[in-house]
């Protein structure tokens, strides 16, 4: 059994778009604050605090895919449940359910690779291996 | 003595800019949720309820003023303490305190006007007297 | 051959992430302008316009997939190249491909029905054929 | 008389709330925007390139003041013409005039001052005086 992280937010009223229904890519939004939230809740240091000691800058997005099954608005409260569901050797996979209450309202994964400054171009980002302590703490 | 209503956020990654602080019309979305969040709480119904009753569709923004004075950054709590500090007869003046606990980080004032749609333009608005039972439940 | 149309933007500051990069979700906006630009530029009206005529509101999205390649940082200008892959009977799969100049940054495909209000509830939307002439124009 | 630069924005459909209109914050992205622009066109390096040789990080804002005149719904173009209206010691003063061809949307000012990472901790930041250089450029 994967470790599961749930992370509220309250939908607002600039969330939502002119069919009074939130603009789909603040879904997207949602998700990796919660994702953040799970290794945060998991005991790793926050992005700004972990690339001081490791050089990690974050977990960049590879790829995601996400299904939209029911609209929200605002005023409400959602509930992302948030885990890890496949570790490879440099990349993660992330599974996201929104829910609003018991209801379903869409669901997500996101392909996420631990990423450092590139040594030969600062401009440029590199995937490195999942480090294994911070695999330990979120499985 | 005014009404006072605290509306709580919490920064995400997302809502953070290149300079690693919140991008600051954040801090306009987050007064207007909490604009928004004070008549809910006062007792004034959402926006897409008032619409089919009283044909109010929102409180337009007419102006705003805002002083930054220190920054935030994701994962942090903020309160926006909110409340009305001037009623005139077409527009309410709204003043927000952007706080992460003891420490004030940006204070502003909106200036917002009652609106219905235009009832010779269904495109366009216009602003309307506030309306007395909402002044009552808001002050 | 299915018709192709490019859409440009050009990327802001507050588009950015902390780690100075375009924040994910913002393609997905940006995809978003992007179909509706490939609509318009077809000859379909917008959706304020469209919803008068037909009661279609816009294409809400049932679905995402999206391939992240290559960042993009402020003050780059970006083009969208949108294109129907598919049409079945309610739903048309949207390909996406986010280039600057000739590099791939970023691909993706939406999954889009047209949408109505719901006839029994005006809270809720429902999906309706594609309609003929809409398919017509933008083949 | 002061330098005025153009920059030009194509509302998106996220970009507009659930009134069908811009969702105000979106004005002060975009003045946000032009006023980098503005820089840019007068010569000075983006904040990413201009870290490395002088330490300046931006040019964060110290207050805004925004008046809304008209609404902007997406699919238009709009205008916004940038200058410098003001010169102090550690702050200037940007006026936006924020067009849609011939018609005023919204007028703000920003007041801004040219930042570097503070000296003696690197998570806070310090204002400096305006750089010579700079002003030569921009006036």
């Amino acid at each position: 059994m994967s470790k599961t992280v749930v992370y509220e937010v309250e939908v607002m009223f600039g969330d939502c778009d002119p069919a009074g229904i939130v603009f789909f890519p603040n879904f997207s939004k949602w998700m990796d604050a919660s994702s953040l939230n799970f290794f945060v809740k998991c005991g790793v240091p926050p992005w700004r605090e972990l690339v001081k000691t490791t050089g990690i800058i974050g977990t960049p997005l590879l790829e995601i895919h996400t299904k939209f099954m029911r609209p929200a608005t605002y005023g409400e409260r959602l509930q992302i449940h948030t885990s890890v569901t496949e570790w490879r050797d440099k990349v993660l996979i992330h599974k996201h359910v929104v829910m609003r209450g018991d209801t379903v309202l869409c669901e997500g994964t996101e392909t996420r690779a631990f990423c450092i400054k590139h040594p030969d171009d600062p401009t440029r980002i590199k995937a490195i291996p999942v480090p294994e302590d911070i695999k330990a703490l979120c499985s």
